[in-house]
This record gives structure tokens, C-alpha cells and sequence, in this order.
């Protein structure tokens, strides 16, 4: 997607073959950077000090520092080095189930009685060919969902009002994104679209991030808090939710950032279609229901202070918005039952969120 | 309510009758400061600078800057000095239906024929009839909404779960509050609550206000994201909600802060009790349909920045939290409608939210 005018990836390979580089995102939209990651260790360090994020993303990322391992590795001793690299990946961030999956398939390409040249080819086309993956999906879940888009305006002629809540956006994935990729796809297209973006407290990924990669690109969009979105939707000025899933059960329950649950119910209270944009690999088919997620409980930090951009010193800064002597729970995630969603997008196509339609899928 | 063991009211004379004395409400809950009105100016001074805010608060002090106006007024010219601070208290919040509800009865005692002690005697009696009445009625919304907590405690034999929107506090009042008078009831009772307190965005005055006075008198609370209330109704951590409500249709509908009706969808997909608590004086009963409410769009800033405190310099700072080319909207209040109410509270007794049941009220 376009950066002030730029095509861009959030991770690539420019014409040095022993460097990637990606997108710094942990001052953004403040800031723009673009970080060199050298070495498996930079990789690993941009990994877990949040200059990428996004689970599809830092999949890519870990395949990516698996190459720069045996890229960089002592031509003696690239065996061993490349296990442990894949060992250390894959303890950067315990519960990225896609970053576990890339790591495991990359060291499966680690023949320790092969020669060190073929590991680093196989290696750079297998983290090229996931990279290509996850835009591939993104782009499908494009296609299938600007369809829906399509009808909207088709119907009314008007510009499409879609709210969307956090960040499932191309920042999160390699390019297109989940949620946003029917956005893209649409405006790209030339259908008249509109995006309200929750800025999503406690992080405000929707203010900063999906604010920013939708206005980069030129997609008309409007900010509002959290607590707006209802009041929208009864005033007849919000068309569509699309919105993104950390998890999704095989009977339709979504799993996603905190909050989803009550735009999910006030798009059913005012006839407004819910639907929810996926990758087929976030399906979980062990669980049945979605109130059996263990909802992480996340850094109380993140409620206490805001963090922010001080326009006066042009640097990041953070203020405390409650008295210091109250307690506080910072829930990341809700679930969304299946019955409030309308259906959910995937690079495989659109289904229900029932079980039987999901299985229909595969 | 007590402040740090002392118990206050937002606004009262101590021994010297030139002063009038109110909470700095605008850097709660970082700085804790008792400003002197010593005039009328400084009366309206505090209403339009918001040294102090909530309507029934507003009313009061407009009424004791009538007194104060006529206190410190010339004795040669005095009549026409009152009537002049009169028109311009009620020009300082044209909407503010309290104040000018409030000023037009402090000039009905203003009578230019009598003598200017009288009058200055009158008006004194006055505003602190109206201050005792705002206490009254809070009161009296606590006695009656407290027994709904007392049936549930009795019911469960454990602590309650309150989860409140914004500050329908005793700091928008003189004591006591709307939403908040009964929580203050029950708890000095002896009846163990909790309070969920939504932070409340834009203006964060659940986390700022709120989440103080709650804890200056002593009522376990815990602040959250205005996202996570759904997530905790779904888990069965609140067994009620108690919002306030700045204008009530005879009908039954609510206009609250932005974000009410998202809780009270919620509150209903889960079948907890939705209440609201407000004094009867602000039901409209021109307006049939809350969604014909004008709602008023606020200052952006609000959206685009977060004001709190920085805990390094000790002093209130704001951080700009999305990119500056992104446009936002900042609606103040949404309607819940009728059907997501369990009742109203009032300090005439409780009813449901519709337009008989309001009526069996007056």
C-alpha cells in the first residue's frame, strides 16, 4: 500500500541480499522509519521490541531472520547455528502460533548434510514464498469482500460507510491487510468508500495505525472514540462493520481485540451487516466455544497512561488519565458470539459463522 | 462525600459571608484545590472556565453569584447591579437550563422598591434552598436506588458489581450525585460494592472524577476501557448498571454520554438490570423520541488529543494520539432507547422507562 505516495510492504529485500528491511512502526503515524535488520538478532530484537507487529507479520519476520542466520552464518559451523537461531525465534514471542509454523518450516529446511549455499537458497524462497503467502490471502480476502462493498453501492449509489475497530490492516500483514484489504481493493477499484476507525483504547492501534495506513493510501476515513461507533450506526451513517479476528472458533465465535463485542451488537440492533475478515489459518478447530478463551490480562500501563506524541516537543510522550490510587483490569480481548455475526471473509471465500459453513470451506 | 477523611460539598460558605467556596474540579484527580468566589465575576468566571461542571452543580453556583453580586453591591445602586448579574450569569451557558432555571428565581426576589439588606438576606436563604435541594434529591435518588443494590447483595451474599458510564457523581452535584447516591448508600451501609468505572472518552471524566470521588470516600473500584464493559457483562463480573442521564423524554428514552447505549445493549444481551438515576427536573416532557435530539458535536481536540497529567513534571500535559491529516467527529451524548431501560430512579421513586409509568411519578 502507499506510504506518502511510496508502494510499500511492511518487510522486503531491496538489492543487498544480505539485509531486510521493514517499517518501524512503534512511533507511527508520528513517525515514518524504515529499520535494517542485519542479522537474526536484529531480527528477533525488532520482533520482540515491537518494531513489527501483527501476527502474519512477524511470521514473516522470524522466516525472514532464519535466512539472515544462514545468511550470516560461520561457513564451519552454519548447522548448528541455524538450529539454535530457530530455537531463539520461536522463543521471542511464545504464543505466535505463526511465527512457531514459520520457524518450524524453515529449520525443516535445514539439511545439516547438504551444503550451506543450498540451505540459504532454500531458505530465502521459502521466507519469500511465505511472505508471498500472506499477501496472497490478504488480496483474496480483498476480493471476496469488496464484492459485498460493491453491493452496498450498487444499491445506494452513495459512498459506502464502513466502521472498523483496531488495527487488521496491511501494518499487520505483509500488504492489503484482513479487514482493510476489502477497503483497499474498493477504493482501488473506484467505489466511493468511507471508513469510521475507532481509535480502540487501551493501545489506540485504530487512531494511530489504521488512521494512518488508510490516509497514506487515500482512503477518506474519519476518527472517533470507542463510544461513538452505536450512536453512528442509529443515525443511519454506518453501512458495514468489517472487522479483524485474533481467533475464530469452528462454530463461528470470534475471537478480537476488546470492544468488537459491542459494535457486534449494535450493528444487529440496527440491521447494519457485522462481518469479520480472516485468514483460514486463525480457525481454531479444537474450540468449540470462544468463551472458553483465556482472555489475557495485559499491562495495566496501558490503561493508567495514554501514549502519544507531544506536538510541542515533536516526540513520543505519555500522560496518566486516572488517580493513582485506583486499581485497574486491562481485558485484550472479547468474544463475539456467533450469532451476531453476519459472516466471515476469508481467503477461501465467505461462509456463516456456523460450523457447518465454515466446513464447507475446506 | 469525604476528600482525603474530610467531608465536602462542591460548593459552601464557611464563616465569612463575602466568600463563597467551590472545588477546582478542572485538574481532579492530580490537584485537589478549594477556589474562593469573592464576586460575581468569579462566579461566572468558574462556570465558564469549568472550575466547576454537572448541571445541578452549574445552577447552584450561578445562585450563589446572584448573592454574591448582591452582596458586594453598591448600596447606591444595587438594584440595577443584581438585575445586570443576572443576565449575565445566564448568558455565561446558554444551554444550561438549570442555571438559568436558577438565576431567573434569585431575580424574582430582587424587588427595587425594598431595601438591600432584604434582598441580600433573600437571596442568601435562596441559593442555599437550591444547594439543599440538589442535596435532597440526590439523597432521596440514593435512598430509593439503593434498596435495587441491597435485593441484589441479599440475593447473591456477595458484593455487588456496579458498572457506571461518565460522572454522574456527587462533583456534577452539590452531594451525593445521581448515579453515584446510591453506590454511597449502600456502601456507607455496610453493603459491599464494587464499581466498574468506564474511563469514559473523550473527556475521560469516568477515569478523572469518578474513579476519584469513589476512591476519596472510600468505594472499591477499578477503571476500565469504555471497550471492556461488554467483555466483563459477558463473564458475569457486573450484576448491574447505574448511568445518569442529562435529558430523559416522558417517554423513556436516554440521552447520555456517548457511549451509554453501547453498555445498555450490552447490559441487555446479558440480562443484567440497566438503570438510570437522574433528578425528575430534567425529564422533557415536549420531546416524545429521544433520536429527535439535537446531538451537539464537540470540540475536536478532544478526539484528537488526551489531556492527563505527566508524572515526571508534576503538571497537566496532552498528547496528540492520531495523525494530524485524519479528520474526526466528537458527538457528546447517544440516546438508549426506552426498551434497554430496566427503570429510572428518581428521587420521586423509581419507574420504568416508559411514558405511563413516568407519569405515576408526578
Amino acid at each position: 500500500m502507499r506510504i506518502g505516495g511510496t508502494y510499500y510492504r511492511t518487510i522486503w529485500m531491496d538489492e543487498d541480499p544480505s539485509v531486510i528491511k521493514v517499517i518501524d512502526q512503534r512511533q507511527l503515524p508520528f513517525e515514518f522509519k524504515v529499520v535494517q535488520l542485519e542479522s537474526v538478532k536484529d531480527a528477533y530484537d525488532a520482533i520482540t521490541d515491537m518494531v513489527v507487529r501483527g501476527a502474519p507479520l512477524i511470521g514473516v519476520t522470524a522466516a525472514y531472520g532464519m535466512y539472515l542466520a544462514a545468511y550470516h552464518s560461520d561457513p564451519e559451523n552454519w548447522c548448528e547455528e541455524v538450529n539454535r537461531a530457530g530455537r531463539e525465534l520461536i522463543s521471542s514471542r511464545p504464543t505466535a502460533v505463526n511465527l512457531q509454523y514459520a520457524v518450524k518450516l524453515m529449520i525443516n529446511e535445514v539439511n545439516c548434510a547438504g551444503s550451506r549455499e543450498g540451505m540459504i537458497d532454500r531458505l530465502f524462497h521459502l521466507a519469500v514464498r511465505l511472505a508471498e503467502e500472506e499477501v496472497y490471502n490478504s488480496k483474496q480476502i480483498g476480493n471476496y469482500g469488496v464484492s459485498i462493498i460493491r453491493d452496498l453501492y450498487e444499491k445506494s449509489g452513495k459512498a459506502v460507510n464502513i466502521l472498523t475497530h483496531c488495527n487488521a490492516g496491511w501494518l499487520a500483514c505483509v500488504d492489503y491487510g484482513t479487514a482493510t484489504a476489502p477497503m483497499y481493493l474498493a477504493h482501488d477499484e473506484g467505489i466511493p468508500i468511507h471508513v469510521w476507525v475507532d481509535e480502540t483504547r487501551p493501545r489506540n492501534q485504530g487512531a494511530r495505525l489504521t488512521a494512518y495506513e488508510l490516509g497514506e493510501h487515500g482512503v477518506p476515513h474519519t476518527v472517533i472514540v470507542d463510544n461513538a461507533g452505536g450512536h453512528l450506526m442509529q443515525r443511519g451513517e454506518v453501512d458495514i462493520v468489517i472487522v479483524g479476528s485474533d481467533r475464530t472458533t469452528h462454530t463461528g465465535d470470534v475471537v478480537n481485540k476488546i470492544g468488537t463485542y459491542l459494535k457486534a451488537l449494535a450493528a444487529r440492533d440496527n440491521d447494519i451487516p457485522f462481518y469479520v475478515a480472516l485468514p483460514s489459518s486463525t480457525i481454531d478447530f479444537k474450540m468449540k466455544e470462544g468463551k472458553d478463551t483465556d482472555i489475557e490480562n495485559r499491562d495495566y500501563s496501558e490503561v493508567t497512561h495514554v501514549v502519544g506524541w507531544d506536538d510541542g516537543k515533536q516526540q513520543a510522550a505519555s500522560v496518566r488519565v486516572l488517580p493513582e490510587t485506583s486499581k485497574v483490569v486491562n481485558p485484550g480481548f472479547d468474544i463475539t458470539p456467533a450469532r451476531l455475526v453476519t459472516g466471515l471473509i476469508t481467503e477461501r471465500g465467505i461462509c456463516e459463522a456456523s460450523e457447518e459453513s465454515i466446513q464447507s470451506l475446506f
